[in-house]
């Protein structure tokens, strides 16, 4: 197992003789009788001297080895003093191909290009498993990585149970032809879309509950935010309405900002974002739904009322609205899904609120009151049609749960790659996923 | 939001006036003009007194209110000695019912029954989220809980970095034929079994690599160790050999055993597991398969060379070698999936070992070095039935990898819900998912 690395070499204070370092080179230079390797690994990156002397009749192969092959070399590490700046450099004695690149491609995999960049959108898609060790990319995923770990810590710090739910489920947020669907020994079932149903019955054992797992949309929107399979948090809590949900999602965004200024300081730095914790700091500002359109229709935009917002509405209240975090709230009946409940007042509203990133970052929460009425919840699976024999069996045992001591409560979804995006100011929510999987892009991942 | 909990009210020390409890009642007793509720939250149980005079007219429909039922209580709470010990019970002055409990089954979901006996697991099964709130089920639910965290926490504290891997794929480590597929926007695709795939990209940019997410197998077995949907833990590493896999995977099995004695004991001392640590210290005992086939042969089980371990196998293994884990490694070529790499004195056996857990638990873990060359990976994948043009375009990323600087690299694949069901000496392995996906019990996770 290899136990030192890069960075525990770059870190010695002393002269190291016979020093392994495994690698993969970077990037080289010939003067003469001399090559120069950067030589980086996941931790760092050393300058590796190469001397024709100390190799012979092998120098010539030694030449021909590209750019991002894998190597084992053995040698002493040195320190010296360019430019008044301490330099480490290892001189090679031997060295060993351990993985050949005998690829030809343009640009190279571990070369600096704008891989963001919307014109390598396709071509990086297609050889997605070459480029995940781009410095950029990788500084995405292992921000990715950290915001993941630190999200759960959240949760255990705060005495919520983790609750795994299935993927596949019969139980839908959503009409059924936008779920994905298979036959599972005679029987349909789909890929889920939302674990609220199966986190509802667990906070009747735990109260605070929560769910980080993929969930699945049959959309064929090209937009800029929208997978095809994403990763999902979910969490559920009893005895919350609408303001303690909205305090908690607050909170939640607010200390993984905080958290990651810190944690993710290097990938920010090396990614050039500039990162304003300000922005995050409770309260959000909060604008109704209706004065939304109202803003809308001032603005000269045509928006249908009871739809979900656009995505040309959402620039609107971005511009409007000084480019801050923004909670929607109150939507109409209509646009909402049938568990969240209606506002008591109105039953035309709902009790619910979506939150806006500012810079055109768009939806990246949302947050509701659930239906815990038998009678109210049969009536909005009417208005949705989920009402026949066949998808009242479905929906049963969470019907059922209404007559089984549900007290009430709330949730809030949370799209992790979309806010991961907007931490990192990235063009693309694909930018923050290994392998993401986009409607009208055919590839293997 | 809830912000006292039953755990904060029975730590203080001091009389208190008009605290609230929001809960469940577990029990109930009456006695005349005195009822006594069990009240319990995720967090504790306290007993609440209800006294007739206190309220009245009401008293009839208060006698009437079921165990189960959610309830919030404004009451005083005092401190009493009975039998020398401290005793904590709230005195109720006004209760509201938050949660109506209107089912009539039996057992009732928070009382005390062997809800593991296989006796039940039909009737649980189709009731799942009614006994998710049993005192058992959420102990064993709990302890999962706390497992993936310290898992997590395992590989953050070891440099590991996580990488997200798509449950939609076209790359399969097995048959087509034991994965789920779907149609795609007119493509055909899988449920994954496996993200070596994935994972084995990522090891060129960060070397050390995880993964935990669910894994589907179109199995249609009905043993109590098989689900067709499962948490499975994936970890790539880098410059790893078999030895180094071995080792990897036993300092997290002993890691996380020596966690969870520590944070379990609440849910081990519940559920009455006797853990016994040294059974997890490194390192375990190896055997080869084939010496383990000598051992069926010498005790008259004829057992067909080339096989995986039968359940039958694995019980004379536990039997013969006093209930130890035990690693079976080199396992014969034709047993194993095609990107393991062969021995290479023998290529008729893999560089792959599974590991084995006493007392019929079965095989919970399996680590393997992986193929490097493209030519043994094109042949190996000829002997699967890999190669036709098809085949060749759907693992093209994966074979193509092998031109672009891999390194010598294995992994380590292990079921958490066995591991945990393992820890906890569960009959079965669907006692520790919440919704867990078993074949021919149809019902609506």
């Amino acid at each position: 197992m290899k136990k030192i690395f890069i960075k525990d070499i770059l870190a010695k204070d002393v002269f190291c003789r016979d020093i392994e370092i495994l690698g993969w080179i970077e990037n080289k230079r010939e003067h003469g009788a001399i090559i120069f390797w950067d030589v980086v690994d996941s931790t760092g990156k050393i300058q590796v001297l190469l001397i024709k002397k100390n190799f012979r009749e092998k120098w010539e192969k030694i030449k021909n080895i590209p750019s991002e092959t894998c190597v084992k070399i053995i040698g002493d590490r040195h320190c010296f003093i360019k430019e008044r700046q301490k330099n480490i450099e290892v001189i090679a004695k031997t060295i060993e191909i351990l993985g050949e690149y005998k690829l030809n491609i343009t640009p190279r995999p571990r070369s600096l290009f704008p891989i963001f960049d919307r014109k390598y959108t396709n071509y990086i898609l297609k050889n997605r498993s070459l480029y995940l060790r781009n410095p950029k990319q990788m500084a995405a995923i292992s921000f990715k990585s950290k915001f993941l770990y630190e999200l759960n810590r959240y949760f255990r710090d705060n005495n919520f149970v983790f609750i795994e739910s299935p993927v596949l489920t019969e139980m839908l947020l959503y009409d059924d032809d936008t779920a994905f669907s298979f036959n599972f020994h005679g029987r349909k079932v789909y890929l889920t879309q939302c674990c609220t149903f199966q986190l509802e019955a667990a906070i009747i054992a735990f109260e605070k509950v929560y769910n980080i797992t993929p969930s699945f949309r049959a959309e064929s929107s090209r937009s800029n935010r929208h997978l095809n399979e994403y990763t999902h948090l979910k969490v559920e809590l009893a005895f919350a309405n609408l303001e303690d949900l909205i305090s908690l999602a607050e909170d939640i965004l607010y200390n993984m900002a905080k958290k990651m200024v810190k944690i993710g300081e290097k990938e920010l730095e090396f990614l050039g974002v500039k990162f304003d914790l300000c922005e995050f700091k409770p309260s959000f500002r909060r604008i109704s739904y209706d004065d939304a359109v109202k803003i809308f229709n001032k603005e000269g935009y045509r928006f249908q009322y009871g739809r979900n917002l656009s995505e040309k509405g959402v620039s609107i209240l971005n511009r409007k609205l000084r480019n801050k975090l923004i909670w929607v709230q109150y939507p109409p009946r209509r646009a909402e899904a049938f568990p969240f409940k209606a506002f008591p007042h109105n039953p035309n509203l709902i009790m619910a609120a979506d939150l806006i990133a500012p810079y055109g970052f768009g939806e990246i929460a949302g947050v509701a009151e659930k239906i815990c009425s038998k009678k109210e919840l049969l009536e909005r699976m009417t208005e949705k049609g989920k009402n026949t024999p066949r998808q009242l069996e479905r929906y049963k045992s969470y019907i059922q749960l209404r007559d089984a001591a549900l007290p009430p409560h709330g949730g809030i979804g949370m799209g992790i790659d979309r806010i991961v995006r907007y931490f990192l100011k990235l063009p693309h929510v694909k930018d923050v996923v290994p392998y993401p999987r986009l409607f009208g892009h055919r590839w293997n991942p």
